[in-house]
């Protein structure tokens, strides 16, 4: 049967790919790598280091071009849902013409497939459209928070306290009830802005594992926030995107 | 000046470990163990499995005796800083008469060292006491939660949502508010017994990534959370001891 592996391959440092990735990343014909347009032409470069550092056996890589996404939706939910619908009928394309009955494709997700990811909704969506069968793998990856909690040498949570992993989007909302350390992904607006003040520590990482990583910590001041404002908003001129992530931690 | 690396070994499995820990370890002259009774002597022979396996370079590995622990304290909280001033005292002495002033030695942390372990928390309190200086660093692992989800073949989060890591203490006081999916560690009372016939799924592993991994998901019917509770008690009685955790979801 034919078989795809979603392989975490840690968050920018191909350092944090594991011993069970190179594993699965030896036993693969063709990677499908989503193509996403210039501005990620060096997530694709970090992907093709890996490949070339770590697979010693013969494959092949797939340029798959993500489908258009409504990147200013009405109903976010149901838009993103549209989108992997799309992607989904890509993929099973891709899956029909370029592997046949006996060999072996992968993902390569970037930092852990768990987190903030579409890379298994689209293989269950692929499934559950029947009109492809594969056995699939997830091998986990070194995220892109647990890299920055390294970097920072501090812990996800405070003794004995519980932890949220957030969107930007869903902290603009306001404090979640009942937790301490509060983790920000995908937050294009710079929601920490909104919690200055309030006797917050907030620890940031930008391109955390790569060689243009970026981090800054400190009790969340108006000047830290600006600071960090400043200096993402620089960063991401120079590089023409920018992956940032952070902890905001309200001491217990 | 002396080095110190607290290093994620990851979950389990031998193979979650990363090329930087591999690295790392291979930098290491001294190796501290703690030796937490006969219990856990199944984590400390992984440990070992890992050193064979993966470094080269001549070491000594120290077993480091855990100072005795109040496991029911009135107050969690001190209890556990109480206990975290002692294992700082025993291991500021190991690292003085242990490493010389050019010499390097790693803590090998379980899983992530940045989720519900103690090893950071430890290297900044002998620090603090002033009596020995180091630099020190920390390379992530793969976590218990993120093993856990990948073997599940699911993710940690649901599109655009929150998700809270807590622990079986806190999930005991309720359902935290605003999340749909909790990941709960260090549970010894299966919490999740209180929370069947609420529409929630139940994502649940024990020993996840080594051979005796046991898997079990589905709604959470009164049944299922029976069968889990069952097959812990059964499993911690023939081991002696047992590690699970479990993701609780409340479909979006
Ligand atoms: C679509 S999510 C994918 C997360 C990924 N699966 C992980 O485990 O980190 C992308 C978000 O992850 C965060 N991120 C990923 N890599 C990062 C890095 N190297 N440094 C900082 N943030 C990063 C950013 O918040 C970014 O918006
Ligand atoms: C002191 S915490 C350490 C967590 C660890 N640092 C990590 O990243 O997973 C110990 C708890 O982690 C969870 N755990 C660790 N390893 C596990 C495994 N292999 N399978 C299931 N649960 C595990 C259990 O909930 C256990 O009570």
């Amino acid at each position: 049967m034919r078989k795809i592996y979603a392989i975490g391959i840690g968050a920018g440092d191909p350092e944090h790919l594991t011993v069970q990735a190179i594993d699965r990343l030896n036993r693969v014909d063709v990677f499908f790598v989503l193509d996403k347009g210039a501005e990620k032409a060096d997530l694709v470069r970090v992907r093709q280091e890996i490949l070339d550092r770590f697979v010693t056996r013969p494959h092949r890589i797939v340029l798959v071009a993500d489908p258009p996404r409504d990147r200013t939706p009405e109903d976010y939910r149901a838009a993103v849902a549209d989108w992997h619908a799309a992607r989904a009928a890509v993929y099973e394309q891709f899956l029909r013409s370029e592997l046949d009955e006996s060999s072996t494709g992968a993902f390569l997700v970037w930092g852990d497939p768990s987190l903030y990811d579409s890379t298994i909704a689209l293989i269950e969506a692929v499934l559950a459209r029947g009109n492809v069968e594969f056995e699939y793998e997830v091998i986990p990856g070194i995220s892109s928070i647990s890299a920055l909690v390294a970097r920072h040498r501090t812990t996800m949570n405070q003794i004995g306290r519980s932890v949220q992993l957030t969107t930007g989007r869903r902290l603009a909302t306001g404090w979640p009830p009942d937790v301490d350390d509060v983790f920000v992904l995908l937050d294009a607006h710079t929601t920490f802005d909104r919690f200055t003040d309030s006797g917050l520590t907030i620890y940031w990482g930008a391109y955390v594992g790569t060689p243009d990583e970026i981090l800054i910590s400190g009790p969340l001041t108006p000047a830290l926030a600006t600071r960090i404002r400043e200096t993402r908003a620089a960063a991401r001129e120079r590089h023409g995107w920018i992956m940032d992530t952070y902890l905001l931690r309200r001491p217990a």
